[in-house]
């Protein structure tokens, strides 16, 4: 999408599907918030409760929604969006800047001979690409990223400062990648020699654990890393690789910043996973999964498509699909609301079983 | 602040604004545990039990509570502090010393020449610094550091290797970046075409959720960020641009490592925010509030001026100002540890219902 | 270990100390799951389960646990196992080609001329050695790797691509960074010229916090880091330095990736601490520790040899040796289960109770 320096409101409305209104052919140079807008920018009104600010602002025209009468709030030109949230998606698309890196190949780039870049790339300052790999047409690549040996990358993917993509792994089209986040760290995987505590304490449920002096041997990660088309992964991210087959993550999947996705983990499609999640090894996780910020996820597990986990939520054990989770231990979000009801009863709930036994023991006493 | 070889007590003292007695003159080359000290150090024996330990090390010198009999511990001289805390900010920070960063910009730098570089900046090698970019006077930037197009640090940053700040960041005076933070990544907000899984969550307290097959659209993130002075920011830790205005960290805020703050998060002045924390998008913080490690907070609340939230806490909810919380979902701090109380005794409260019901029961038949 | 293109059922089963039965000649290429496997490939068949699959796929050869009936599997060759885990140690050890970098020192990478490398480094582009590092024989340094002033790594250590380690670190034998982590950040201690409202928070159980205006000091990082031979360090994990002493990590651990080491910590040897698990300033941790995803422990605590916690537990006090941990806060396992189970009863006691008091009250007044 080609980024300009203005735009009228019908072409806006275009781009958007949407109603325009009023003086259409009036030029927006940006969005934003109706308190702080100037005369020349779009006021984002899309309730009640934003138009009330639009008399601190300067705005002539502003994004509204269905039913709102954009004359009374003094507008010259206005959008009418029904799902307003929805029109933002298109809107901060067509005013996107993007990172500006310069079209081709950075001279300071150190970039493997045997390596194929893709028509139309541009790859900043700094950035290394190793023997093999292969870069997808129209890639913008930002400083200091690196690409390892033989890995490949689709159409149309961007990636932020710092990034890391690891040896072998394959990248569909159109990834972002924020700063710094990490595709391809090896899998973390141990073993001792004998039985572990850990393996111990989970057979007998924490009730057993011989002590015994022994080292851990790293399981290596022969593995790599598949990423479909259309995923985002946020800033610092780390998605380790498979220990022989591929981890991999679905079409259309957002993850984001702080996000750990461990060894042989399989993702499906669409699933948006929230900062600072973790996915501990070999967890298998269907379609338009939604896991708010610090969820965690126990290895070895499924979890069903449409599964939505509430924030902090601990999921220990196998979820069908459609639940919808909260708690931890990851309960039904329903009883976890019910429990914590309780659960603030609870200090009374004592006094008054207390008082109940009081009662009764005098009751037998009388009797 | 120069930063030397050795100093005396009494030069020490003088810094600190302490008390030096004893041999005044007596040089010191650097700070130390009492057990492990040497001749020319000066032992931190900030309290009875550290001064214990001072017959194990070789100190002659010593940094000493208020009332303590310095003679008594053998010392040759000694600094008296009243807050001793407080005083090994002032001592750390005079014997600090800091990165070494050649003054000057490393030839292997890549600084776009629209770039304004401030006078004194010492810019380390491989480092790349945008187009339009403005660095402060003094600024110290360790290697491999980027600097998006547009970017605006006052006087005095500190920035270790890896940081990355994003395009038109703006950063305030004697700000420090721990290795591989990251301002300015773009927020995570994506919508789909029709109400998702996830509104449906929230709008029914999970209840009610109906599958359908949609994408998630992005919404570009147009807005920035805005760091005041003194702030610092952890390594690895991650805060995401606004999507119309610029997400703000207020003056002298200290946020830890791997922290991930949200777009269009507004915190305060003072905040503290520990380890692992997550703060979900359009949250509103006060100022002094501090937040342990591995809160988190969810999206569009207000957590009030003073709040103090411990370890672990969840805050699913707006918080007053001045609350003191803990646990998931977060309440007073008074509250959750009689809760935990009651709960450690919740397995024998049932045994006590159980035979409650079985007597009243009997008696009930008697009757 | 030298890594080759193809290896002999007897080699393998020899290098593993295993049992090669069949054609012990026949030649493998790659290690595989059995459904995927193709001809030249070492299906891993370590149980029943897995052995099933082994129709799907085209391998004639494969790893099988004790007493499996290789033949009836129609394989050509074996290799039998006793504990399939541990024998996944050694296989994937044998054939991990590991990131390829180029012997020597790449001509972009900017080594301090007063830095010591080790025989047999391979040092790749872009990475930072500083004034007076010292780097092991056989060392492995991926891109864009920054080593700090007077670091100390011995030999055989493998640093992938943006590794960061601070100055005056000091890291044993055949430590794996993987991308991102960092070595040597500085604390996170910030000090009120008065008390603090945490430290009243702290002082009173959250009951008395007074609120105070005033500004966080800086406690700066004096101390180092110290590692000792055989760690791991997972990908964007970070470890502060100390503020005096050091902050030490002993032989044998192994750390995830996003894991948050504190300033003055002590880790014993061979702990195990999985993904996004934080470790407060100051924790003294022993031996063989192990602390599954998203464990947190409060600052100047101790835990004790041993001591296993599951997934999401945070601990806020002293945990002694051996004992096995689950839950917020940390209980010991067997009794974090029995609440959990009270816990979901929860709501039907409530009622049961609020049954039994009408039952009681109608007694009473019957009487």
């Amino acid at each position: 999408m080609q980024v300009r320096e203005s735009f009228t409101i019908s072409e806006i409305a275009q781009a958007l599907g949407a109603e325009a209104v009023g003086d259409v052919d009036f030029s927006i140079a940006a969005a934003s918030e109706p308190a702080t807008a100037g005369p020349d920018d779009l006021a984002l009104a899309l309730d009640e409760q934003h138009a009330q600010k639009l008399g601190d602002g300067r705005a002539q025209a502003a994004m509204v929604w269905q039913g709102a009468d954009w004359q009374a709030l003094g507008l010259k030109a206005a959008i009418i969006v029904t799902r307003p949230r929805y029109a933002m998606s298109g809107l901060t698309a067509l005013m996107d800047r993007g990172p500006q890196i310069a079209p081709g190949i950075h001279p300071s780039a150190v970039i493997d001979p045997s390596a194929q870049i893709g028509p139309g790339a541009a790859i900043g300052p700094l950035v290394v690409i190793g023997p093999d790999a292969r870069i997808g047409a129209r890639a913008r690549i930002a400083s200091h990223v690196s690409v390892g040996a033989e890995a490949e990358l689709a159409e149309d993917v961007l990636l932020y400062s710092g990034v890391r993509i690891g040896a072998r792994v394959r990248i569909g089209a159109r990834f972002i990648g924020q700063p710094g986040a990490v595709v391809g760290s090896d899998g973390f995987s141990f073993v001792t020699p004998e039985k572990s505590s850990v393996e111990q304490a989970r057979d007998s449920l924490g009730t057993e654990v011989e002590r015994t002096v022994q080292s851990w041997m790293r399981i290596h990660s022969l593995g790599t890393v598949e990423i479909g088309d259309d995923v985002e992964l946020g800033a610092n991210s780390t998605i380790d690789r498979g220990t022989i087959r591929a981890t991999r993550i679905g079409r259309g999947c957002k993850i984001d910043n702080l996000v750990q996705i461990g060894h042989n983990v399989e993702i499906g499609e669409d699933c948006l996973l929230c900062g600072l999640v973790g996915v501990a090894g070999s967890v298998r996780i269907g379609n338009r999964v939604v896991l708010a910020g610090q969820c965690g996820v126990s290895d070895n597990i499924f979890i069903g498509d449409d599964v939505v986990a509430g924030g902090g939520t601990k999921i220990y054990s196998n979820a069908p699909a459609g639940r919808v989770l909260l708690g931890s231990p990851a309960v039904k979000m329903e009883t976890e609301i019910e429990i914590r009801k309780a659960l603030r009863r609870l200090p009374r709930m004592r006094k008054q079983l207390a008082q109940l036994q009081k009662t009764v023991s005098e009751q037998t006493q009388k009797d």
